[in-house]
């Protein structure tokens, strides 16, 4: 399935002993809908507040479900906040998080000396004007495979702090509604590291750091070294990416 | 004043007797700034749950008022529903509503068969897809000066129905978020227009009504003949037009 929510309304992804969480409202709706326990896998976790376009998830399905009027009540139970894009059978072979192979990111910047009225849980407010360019110049040393480790929560638990960012596109703000957006596609995303990235990469648009110091902090290898980890509101999971030739069955998910 | 604002949190522009609106909202934080009552007049009413990008609004201040203050005061009191983008000093001839020339009004119809999640409160939920081409057709009919008086409602105290529809645009959903906008310029827009001119073309963009029907219904002039006034959450009031020559401080507005 793919699914867009609010992260504003939940205690991030995974499933948590309180609060709401994204995971744990879809189960709730599919052990009403399946009359069972279905355990729901995503792609990767999204920290609280985080919101996602197009998050993917798979589960094992009760033979014979209907999965147009499956679509229907998820989204007639999950409401305000999830809505279910659409659900196609895939192969066994496939997982959500086993078998991504990248995931893209956007960031979210408010970038006016005024709040912003609409997008205000899904943003991060930054008044002093931003330079773009300058922003641009810093995020060039990231690109590529490199040890990110200087770009990850000191709790973050992965083996490999080893991880290829394919590219990161900085939006100016006169583009889109006053917003500056970062986008950013890797191979995947150690914990925190969409937003560490963010807020390091806002300290050099505001001319805190020199674009420098983001090579700098990258090389380095430090948590230390790199700026404050960009709060979550403003951080959206865009796309999960999988190869066409292995599961072309999910072409059908990005269409309505 | 420049301000935006999220109309989900009012009982419209306009003061009620019960209920929160943006005009009472602004007297209230103005009060407490200026330590008396000021008056705050609107370019126009907006119903309840209609949002605006950039109403206009005008008032009388108090002498020696520090403007760039009093802006981050009203947005300090009036978070997080209303934005002040700007204040600056006009001309005595100036009224918000008396001395515009126009106004840019813009319908969001939400048009995928599962719900939206962010935009909820700002858009119309229409499940069918649309015919972006025969509702262009249908809007044909209505540009230019005409009697309006199928598009207003029966109750609308508004003395000559007569309005010039300037342009009508209609951005497909593809280009912007699964969002259908319907963009509308006119010297003015009597009570509901611009919503029942939107309920209207979403009926034949749904094949409920041919193109042909919003001219029928303009040369008619009752408001039976027109299709039913679509939500007020999908209305923004996007733009407040005056003229560059007799108001060239307004300029000012329209920058950060």
């Amino acid at each position: 399935m793919v699914l867009a929510y609010d992260g504003s309304a939940f205690q991030g992804w995974q499933l948590q002993p309180h609060g709401p969480t994204v995971q744990g409202r879809l189960e709730e709706a599919l052990a009403v809908l399946t009359r069972g326990f279905v355990r729901v896998h995503g792609s990767g976790r999204t920290d609280a507040g985080v919101h996602a376009l197009a998050q993917v998830a798979h589960f094992a399905a009760p033979a014979g479900l209907d999965l147009a009027r499956l679509r229907t009540g998820l989204n007639a139970l999950a409401v305000p906040a999830i809505s279910v894009h659409g659900i196609v059978p895939v192969s066994p072979a496939f997982h959500a998080r086993h078998s991504a192979r990248g995931k893209v990111y956007r960031y979210h910047v408010f970038n006016r000396p005024y709040p912003a009225v609409f997008a205000r849980q899904r943003c991060w407010w930054v008044r002093a004007p931003l330079d773009a360019a300058a922003m641009r110049a810093g995020a060039e040393a990231l690109v590529g495979e490199h040890d990110f480790s200087a770009f990850r929560a000191r709790e973050c638990a992965a083996r490999s702090p080893v991880r290829e960012v394919r590219r990161i596109a900085i939006e100016e703000r006169e583009r889109s509604d006053s917003t500056l957006r970062i986008e950013i596609e890797a191979s995947g995303f150690l914990q925190h590291m969409a937003r560490i990235i963010s807020g390091t990469l806002v300290a050099v648009g505001l001319g805190r750091l020199p674009p420098e110091a983001v090579g700098a902090a990258l090389a380095a290898r430090r948590r230390a070294a790199a700026d404050a980890t960009a709060p979550g509101r403003g951080l959206h999971l865009v796309r999960v990416l999988y190869d066409p030739a292995e599961f072309p069955e999910l072409a059908a998910l990005t269409g309505p």
